[in-house]
């Protein structure tokens, strides 16, 4: 790599970084085990440490003591929209737009399947091939369960707007790439594909909670997104997903199940939907998974994510200096944006032994992602990543690339993927 | 009602029938508030006691501590076929038929799909009118988003037999009704549908864990059930689904999501099925909802599943005798099957003020479950219900029915459902 910055970085400059850090407080609302330099937070994001006592409470008290009552006592049936409307107020949608429900694909599913409808000339849903597998193969169920009709045409992310067209139903994006890190401008995408007569749906999974989102100023129709990578709601956590309200009077989703009906229990054997999002609730929502999600949400409830967006930027920028001050490895290749404007929250680099080298790396406690091919993925969540958590990262990368022993012990390690 | 029991019960006997519990041991694995009378565990499962701890590490160790490296190190990735298959010992099903998944009503959905899919010559999916309404509501939004080419036939349970023909492509039932409590003969209706050529789609919401359950023997084709009622894993646990071995390399699901992938994490843009059952994963499962979920199932691997049948009929049929005995009141109609063999684990009855005298049973600390427009519930788990318990259920009844007084505060609560 090419060193692009003018002053070299020391050890000492990013302990004053993290000294004048304003975010620099909310670390200590997550648990960092000791020892590890945890770059993993776009994959699972931390334990919020007020989840501990949250979860107790839910499980000891409204589960063991309160029983079936808590659904109404405890809120749980609220959960669903309540949530929703936390996660909404982050990514620019009104109350009443976003629900949390199911998981990122099975949402996938509903949205697309609502855009579909609501463009019933039309045959191609766009996306690119770089997407987010999941949504992809979401999309070919969905289009064989329609009969084969539709054409999921997959394009490069220049041919975008070439591609828009009458034959567009929906274009599906995920706002920002799993494996570059690379942003859409959404407001401009979303312009094109409005102006070629096409709904948008976008995937939030590495935006929500990470970058700035604002769905209404973008006019965008429909979107999902993650519950347990930026918003740091547990493994698995539930999905959520935005529906423009504009749209919400039109639309039907084909999973139509009792949660989603008006009348839920008035248990009738004609299904009606709920007014509003509420028809994209399912089945019963996973109360203690929603739980742990809330923490996650309330924590990002509390910060500026202007100043989220200002350190996950300078964070980046740092790695991406002290790697091209440092690791003088050819084969490494920066593949995340030089440009802030189309940057999402992470740092990627090519490399062909990359996934030896994220095996070294997470030996030496420094906890990155390996994406197949040879990609090395290193999340920065701004809330609880530190300045110096960059140096020591590379640090290590800068020994391991030295030292270029592909052949040792922790390279050696079976691939568990590919 | 009419007596139909020789011998009057006293709460002496009932005593008695508690202390030769061979179950009796089993109650102390479940938190179960002091002064409560739960009747509800076929709405809510009351919470295992070693939950507490088994999620505390989950949440403490697994996701706190290890982070992303749960996912092999704490086994997360297996969660969805290891639950599944202890629930598989529990209904019949052999090893890598049943995965834990979604909710109930999104598994409907994929087990549906491929029924119909199976059988693409016909139309039609029989069902009763009485069914759980999530399972008609995804039924009917099935057929919407396949075009309108099917019909979801509704029949009274009298007529199923004579319903099935060569247009039926599935049969889709709940094995144990949630109103009354009536069990169907899943051995010889399931032979009736193979006899005409349809396939047999099975919920199990009110059966796992609670009366005996062999798929398998009834050759059955598809089920789903419910991981929150008798099989006690927690408010919205995870749901289960089952598709036997026959059908499983010629089926196919509309939820094509990454972790039903053949390999989830080569991240190819076209979707390849894995083998067998996983297919039917989509999304990436709530690791703390199934946690809770495996506390629930683990008691039930501990005990006889023949000895819950044998009592969850002495309950009933003391329910059932003791109401018979004690309750003067012309207007309250049994509902449940005085046949064992048609009986689920439950008890219910029809009462014109059925809301009214459930209002006043939980301000009694009796909880049981209203359901529109008449009917009173009473859930029978006969891993922590007593006999007692019943007892004194029928004590408040018979006291609440006595009185009659329906405009007294607790009947006149405003009502929340309908």
């Amino acid at each position: 790599m090419t060193t692009i910055f003018r002053k070299l970085v020391t050890l000492d400059d990013c302990r004053r970084q993290d000294e004048a850090d304003a975010l620099q407080s909310v670390r200590a609302q997550f648990v960092l085990p000791d020892g590890m330099i945890y770059l993993d937070g776009n994959s699972l994001g931390a334990l919020p440490v007020a989840a501990h006592a949250r979860m107790g409470h839910t499980i000891g008290v409204e589960w063991g003591e309160r029983l079936i009552t808590s659904w109404l006592r405890s809120g749980w049936m609220e959960m669903p929209l309540r949530i929703g409307d936390k996660i909404a107020s982050l990514i620019g949608a009104a109350t009443g737009e976003v629900v949390v429900a199911d998981s990122t694909s099975v949402n996938v599913f509903k949205t697309l399947a609502s855009a579909l409808a609501l463009r019933p000339d039309r045959t191609v849903i766009l996306s690119t091939a770089d997407n987010f597998p999941t949504d992809l193969y979401i999309a070919q169920g969905l289009i064989q369960q329609l009969g084969g009709r539709h054409e999921l045409r997959l394009v490069d992310d220049s041919e975008i707007e070439r591609h828009l067209d009458q034959h567009t139903a929906a274009l599906l994006l995920t706002h920002v790439n799993y494996k570059s890190g690379r942003m859409y401008d959404m407001p401009g995408i979303t312009r094109a594909a409005h102006a070629a007569g096409a709904l948008t749906l976008w995937d939030l999974a590495h935006s929500a909670g990470a970058v700035p989102v604002d769905l209404n100023a973008c006019n965008v129709d429909f979107a999902v997104g993650c519950g347990y990578k930026f918003l740091n709601g547990g493994p698995g956590a539930p999905a959520f997903l935005f529906v423009a309200r504009r749209h919400q009077d039109a639309v039907h989703q084909p999973l139509s199940g009792w949660l989603g009906h008006a009348q839920p229990f008035a248990f009738t054997s004609d299904y009606a939907p709920a007014d509003g999002i509420a028809r994209y609730i399912c089945g019963t929502p996973p109360v203690l998974s929603m739980t742990a999600l809330e923490c996650g949400v309330d924590i990002l409830l509390s910060v500026d994510m202007a100043e989220v967006r200002r350190k996950s930027l300078a964070l980046s920028n740092l790695f991406i200096q002290l790697v091209s001050e440092r690791c003088d490895d050819a084969d490494l290749q920066l593949i995340t944006s030089l440009d802030e404007d189309t940057r999402g929250s992470q740092v990627s680099f090519r490399h062909p032994h990359a996934y030896e080298v994220m095996q070294a790396l997470i030996a030496a406690g420094v906890i990155g992602d390996f994406r197949a091919p040879d990609i090395l993925r290193f999340g920065l969540t701004p809330l609880y990543t530190r300045f110096t958590d960059v140096w020591n990262a590379v640090d290590a990368l800068q020994r391991i690339l030295a030292e270029r022993d592909w052949d040792r012990p922790e390279f050696r390690l079976r691939k568990s993927v590919t």
